[in-house]
């Protein structure tokens, strides 16, 4: 089988670290472990730049009709001054809630051989191994009315709004416990329940989404606020964290710090399954960003996009072992000491982007 | 001058905490030192069990009537099951609206006897001091339509509603830009304009008002996942944070965690300066919660409360040299080596809520 895929490496440093696992398909294409078939698109200020819109229409028709999506990274001060509806972000927006990518699966999980490139120490991190599971097509990224009003007298006023419905928490609290029976068996609610009536419906729902069907998993809920204090304090208690979708902007992103790996760390946003063909939506990005400021100087660490591709292969295109092989090859490469510029630890020898890629090729 | 000062200790380990400020303050009314009139009520679950709303309109009276407010801690599972509109917080919630205390001023200190309480690397924390302003009463907190509508089919749908007027942010924006010029002179604001109309709004007029009125303080912005993730990375970049209410119910906590001294920290929540009395609506409060687990068992760490009374006695009461007297009577009882149980550290004595308390007033 041929494998779509459209490549999307976006801005920054999207398009250095995206030539990594271009190096791999090719690569792999070249000695026919598999094929894969590769289209490449603008995504963000690139399409910008390009077109006057973060995605075209035509890229969002290549993104709907491909096995997978390896999404690079968007943004930077450069479109500071675009207008809001066409600001690199909205590429991406778009396609999450397009292609209906509402589950945004983020490990944090900590390397050993980086544990001490964390700010946390070493005994707290050691081992982390956390699953976030963050609603992606919901609450306050797309709820309406968000608007800026001119109420006169220099007065402007700014509304967004946080909107939940039940079978979207029920569907994210499935993907949760789900995987949280694959792991640890553990899931942990995190909402404010106490202040934001989302959040009691949120609780609500998990709650009886698990009494129903996931009896056999431990659940536990946590208020946003001491959820995130636990996890900088003892990230270890946790094993499978399902949020919302701003929650989970944050709380992934403190979860990737924690583990001094956020170069490392990939992520998967999947849509539904399709009943007819048994396949869903998916999307795969480095959970890092498009780092602006050490752009073009070949020192970002492609490890991240290498993985998220690696994610593709296990979770869209059914081949698990391929990607084994490249998880070996990531670790591998670590514990030869090899590093980019990122990941600062004693003895190791620091290497290039394309040089990095090359070694994981070369594993 | 008698200082009038309403005392509401709130549930969990909120009247055992208070009771060490009520030792200090009785001492210092019986030596002669200062004089205050303390009543004391109610608020949270106490308020619930006692008259079925967590704060009565007496207490609230009483609120606006005192020169200070001193303020424990409230909630537990005690009160899962009350209706969300009688819930404890909502008795915080009210005070803090009806009030008019849009400042919330949350110290971040690492006290050096500490450092290695916290699960960061000591040189991450060591001579940590952050001061996270956060906006109080507005944004998501009590912005309207905040609903749950059954929609049939097993369906509801629940809406929180994040408002944020120009005055909101100008206002909490000059008490940090004012706060900044008596410390290291740097400002930085966070928010999710790249998400958010509101962040938007709010990064426009922060701006403004810097470019107006404070243009010798440094300004940055920062998204507020970046900026969590800073805060974990390396949190001694920062000085002054300003921030909306629930990214600041957030990074707040996450900032407090850093430190390892969370048992140790006070916060201020202050109104609009009077243009009469010169005098502003004012409530003091320890940033740790009500610890259900381990109230009435003697364990909890009452310095964060007494710190928030020397606020009180500094902030709204005048007696700036009183408050440096207990912040060193602190200081001196931890260089001593005495610890509450939630201070681990190597050689040190532990002792009892009271015996703290104690301590603290022996110095
Ligand atoms: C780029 C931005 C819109 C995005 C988000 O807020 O979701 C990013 O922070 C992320 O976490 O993927
Ligand atoms: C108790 C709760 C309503 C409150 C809040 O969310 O503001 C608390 O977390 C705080 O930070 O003071």
């Amino acid at each position: 089988a041929t494998h779509k895929l459209l490549v999307l490496p976006g801005d920054g440093i999207g398009p250095e670290v995206m030539a990594e696992v271009m190096r791999l398909i090719d690569w792999l294409n070249a000695e026919g472990v598999a094929k894969f078939d590769t289209e490449t698109g603008l995504v963000g200020g690139a399409s910008i730049d390009a077109d006057g819109v973060p995605i075209t229409d035509a890229t969002m028709a290549k993104a709907d009709a491909a096995d997978a999506i390896i999404f690079g990274a968007i943004g930077g001060p450069k479109w500071d001054g675009v207008a809001y509806e066409n600001r690199p972000e909205a590429g991406l927006l778009r396609l999450r809630k397009d292609l209906g990518l509402f589950a945004n699966l983020r490990p944090a999980v900590c390397y050993p051989a980086l544990a001490d490139s964390s700010s946390l120490k070493r005994d707290v991190v050691e081992g982390l191994d956390i699953m976030i599971v963050r609603e992606l097509t919901g609450g306050v990224y797309f709820g309406e009315p968000k608007t800026i009003t001119d109420l006169g007298n220099g007065q402007k006023r700014a509304i967004d709004t946080q909107v939940y419905d039940t079978y979207e928490i029920e569907r994210i609290a499935r993907v949760a416990f789900d995987l949280a029976k694959k792991r640890q068996n553990k899931v942990t609610s995190m909402e404010k329940r106490n202040v934001m009536k989302s959040g009691v419906l949120w609780n609500e729902v998990v709650t009886q989404v698990h009494g129903r069907e996931y009896k056999d998993v431990t659940l536990d809920h946590q208020l946003a606020d001491s959820g995130g204090m636990n996890l900088v304090k003892w990230p270890k208690q946790f094993d499978v964290i399902v949020t919302d979708n701003l929650f989970g902007d944050m709380l992934s992103d403190i979860a990737a710090m924690l583990t001094g790996s956020l170069g490392m760390l990939p992520s998967a946003s999947l849509g539904e399954v399709d009943a007819k063909t048994g396949k869903r939506k998916a999307m795969y990005e480095p959970v890092h960003g498009s780092a602006p400021d050490i752009a073009g100087q070949g020192k970002a660490n492609p490890l991240a996009m290498i993985a998220s591709f690696g994610m593709a292969l296990r979770y869209s295109l059914d081949l698990g072992d391929l990607a084994d092989k490249v998880d070996q090859a990531i670790a591998a490469v670590l514990a030869k000491g090899l590093r980019t510029a990122d990941l600062k630890s004693e003895g190791a020898t620091i290497i290039s982007t394309a040089q990095m890629g090359e070694a994981v090729l070369a594993e």
